[in-house]
């Protein structure tokens, strides 16, 4: 497979500039990029590394200039390099229709149009999927779920029963949403669990990464709330409140009965402890330990979470801490010393 | 579906207070609850949130009063409380009994009476399941493994080869017990896996999360104790003993070889180096990092991990630490003064 | 089943020392010993462990002497003990052979010779499959995977479309490798998912955890070099070029687009933002936080990760703050005490 650059560019809409009658053979980022393959530069600190790097031509934004390579000028960089890369490289399209002879579906059961129902999959008693949805191998919706339209479900998901999905979510595969809650009441030295007679109700436009687990609420919903993204290996506890357009990043642990506003933002490995109020906009980064409520529009970091201009700071501070220590030590001796002097300066007669 | 509030105390054997006539509709958690709701308080401090919810009656604990909302008193108000909930979202009661005609079981396996094995599990060979046991859609259990009586295997739980499992025992979905542990040898340059010779034995009552792996021991078991609830997206690792009646919160790290006695609590996103022994009653709070073996009966907190008390002095300090620094560079500064004064009360006649 | 310990000498061509007739009936680690029982010792610091444990023998280096207990002497402790442990509680051999009838093979796929396929796989259109693969109940390969000669996919686990596995990789169960890259870009008040075009290429004699997750590039691929141990439950994100031998313990999560040198060694809950670039033989200590790049050949630690030996330092200061708070405090009053003092040399007639 090979396009000439001029094809290229007439392919995205760009402005060539260079020879065009060189040979394409495939798009690559940055950092992989061989002699044949156009690559790009989507911001102009990156420019610096197209001279380490022996792509053949550069798909870049409208005004920005380079020398030394053929480029494509182009409003949207992203969008045209991604229509080069399925040139080169074709997305598989799906070719299964209805559902599997290998797929377990409840007789009560109600599966609305074009819904494709893979290998291996089981759909338990009284379970409702909206038309368009995809259920991948392996997953298994257990009894008197309920998905919307246009959902895709991948393979070895686990809905546990009751649990209600949206429109247009994305749920990868392994995730587990609906497991009992971690709650135990302790009687006569041994756990008890308390109720799990609780579900999971996850908005539309929510995506879950893989391996993600939300837990069901002790007596109702646990609730993650519209056009939020979830990366993989997150825990999310019973009874939590998760807002709108949140993004939580991987292995986030949130404890149980937690709340966020819309648009809150958490750091990859975040933890929350259970009860804690997470105002809108508020930004946690990485490895934050949120011990109590966080404001909205307010950034925190750190173990215990803390305002961050604050943390800086005291970051500034430990780093200086060895040094602090020593200054402490002459200052002491300093201290001495002039204790000494000023005693002998006032009984002279002692000297 | 309603009942009049009347017929709600009768249900839970609980003493009305205010107007019995009121059409119930729901049962919801304080924050969930809109007019035509029961709710709960189940302690004294949660009574002020009772004014900003539109419930329409409540369940409390017997003693407890309150105004201005029809109330129904009762001994135990969380089982109360599950009662009215059943009623109102009766739990789903499985239908399916005995083997299914899409799982694949062994001919050398041996079932008790009254198992259920949904679609898409497989049985290994010589595999024990003990009478009442669940399987779950998509659980393998590979060959040699044992099972108790009375245990649930939730949906995609995978038992490696010769995993021993107790009575009454929970495993939630997706998770993986028996692994390989992590140990490798470097031979010649290259990481060469140690002996993976081991299995893993869960004793009965143990709960086990969505998602969390245990891994079998390098020639023996790694050990998980009766009554042990563990929780979503767990790591213990190759040889681990864990004790009796432990609870460990989601994304704990358990390294190899380490030991845990009776009633240890680990916090959410704990981490514990290799062969660290805990003691019993050890508490640890959210996010430690355990370094060295804990004593029975302390609480830890902190990376590295840090007795309680000696880490609050710590963190008080810490927060003082940019004033600390202020105040040793205006002490430098005084000591300086003070220095200069003295030498010159010592020279007059060089002033 | 019991063995003379001569017996057990002979077959692990072992030097006897004490009494070869007494009966050996099983074979344990020193903590889990009991009489009948061979263990091992294959250090010094564990032989005094020995005095503690029932074992009636113990199997230990050449030249390592010890009292009061028979003992097997071989040049070679662990493989000599994992071959006693085979006798006692033989590994079971896999029956299984060919394609299960209850798999779904795609009629596109292409297998090499003796692969082995168990009940429930998944095998999607164009997928290949090198020979003597096994891959295990409820595995899923979407379309278009290439999987090389002798790899091991334990069950549960998924591959994406168009991943990428080479030679004697082994795979563990409940591992997702080809889910969506956490990209984002804000587009009128919503997330909108950046390209997915990407894939994941995993090297040869690689092996992945249970529950590990391993995200797809944007437009080419995330990689994981040669020979390279991965535990469970670590995150790899999208675009990431892991190098080779690496060693990524348990929870460990790498954030999109970093790259790693060659023996690169990663604690438990290490993790590491975007964008960043690991040295070859660097080590990162257990829950370090990396913020920028690491040289090679360092060993870094903490939160945000400092090299070790200045994170010793910090940390002794750190553990003598409380005291230096006091000890700044009394210098304080000590300088005010002096101050007084030398006012009143200065001013002897204000006395």
């Amino acid at each position: 497979m090979r396009l000439a650059l001029q094809d290229v560019a007439t392919l995205v809409e760009g402005r060539l500039a260079g020879d065009g009658r060189i040979w394409i053979t495939g798009a690559s980022i940055l950092r992989d990029a061989s002699p044949g393959d156009v690559t790009l530069v989507d911001r102009p600190k990156l420019l610096s590394a197209l001279n380490g790097c022996s792509a053949s031509a550069v798909i870049l934004p409208e005004g920005m200039e380079v020398e030394g390579v053929a480029s494509v000028a182009v409003s949207d960089v992203r969008a045209a390099f991604a229509k080069v890369v399925e040139v080169f490289r074709p997305a598989y399209r799906e070719q299964a229709r209805g559902v599997s002879a290998s797929a377990y579906v409840s007789a009560t059961a109600r599966l609305g149009d074009d819904v494709v129902i893979h290998p291996g999959v089981t759909v338990g008693d009284f379970v409702e999927i909206g038309s368009g949805c995809v259920i991948h191998a392996g997953a298994h919706l257990m009894a008197q779920c309920r998905v919307g339209r246009d959902t895709q479900i991948f393979p070895n998901v686990v809905l546990y029963e009751n649990t209600v999905i949206g429109d247009r979510v994305r749920i990868h595969a392994n995730a587990v949403i609906g497991a009992y809650g971690f709650g135990y009441e302790t009687v006569n030295g041994r756990h008890e669990s308390t109720a799990q007679l609780g579900y999971v109700e996850v908005a539309s436009d929510v995506e879950i990464g893989a391996g993600t687990t939300i837990d069901r609420g002790t007596y109702g919903p646990t609730r993650v709330g519209e056009g939020t993204k979830i990366d993989n290996l997150v825990q999310v506890g019973h009874n939590c409140r998760i807002g709108r357009h949140n993004l939580i990043c991987s292995q986030v642990g949130i404890a149980g009965s937690c709340t966020t506003g819309d648009f809150v933002v958490m750091g990859g490995q975040v933890g929350l402890r259970d009860h804690v109020d997470i105002g809108s906009q508020a930004m946690l980064g990485a490895k934050a330990g949120v011990m109590s409520d966080i404001p909205a529009q307010t950034k925190y970091v750190g173990i215990p979470a803390t305002p961050e201009r604050e943390q800086m700071v005291k970051q500034a501070a430990w780093s200086k801490l060895p040094e602090m220590r020593k200054e402490l030590r002459s200052l002491r001796k300093r201290v001495e010393q002039l204790s000494a002097q000023l005693e002998q300066t006032r009984r002279p007669e002692a000297a």
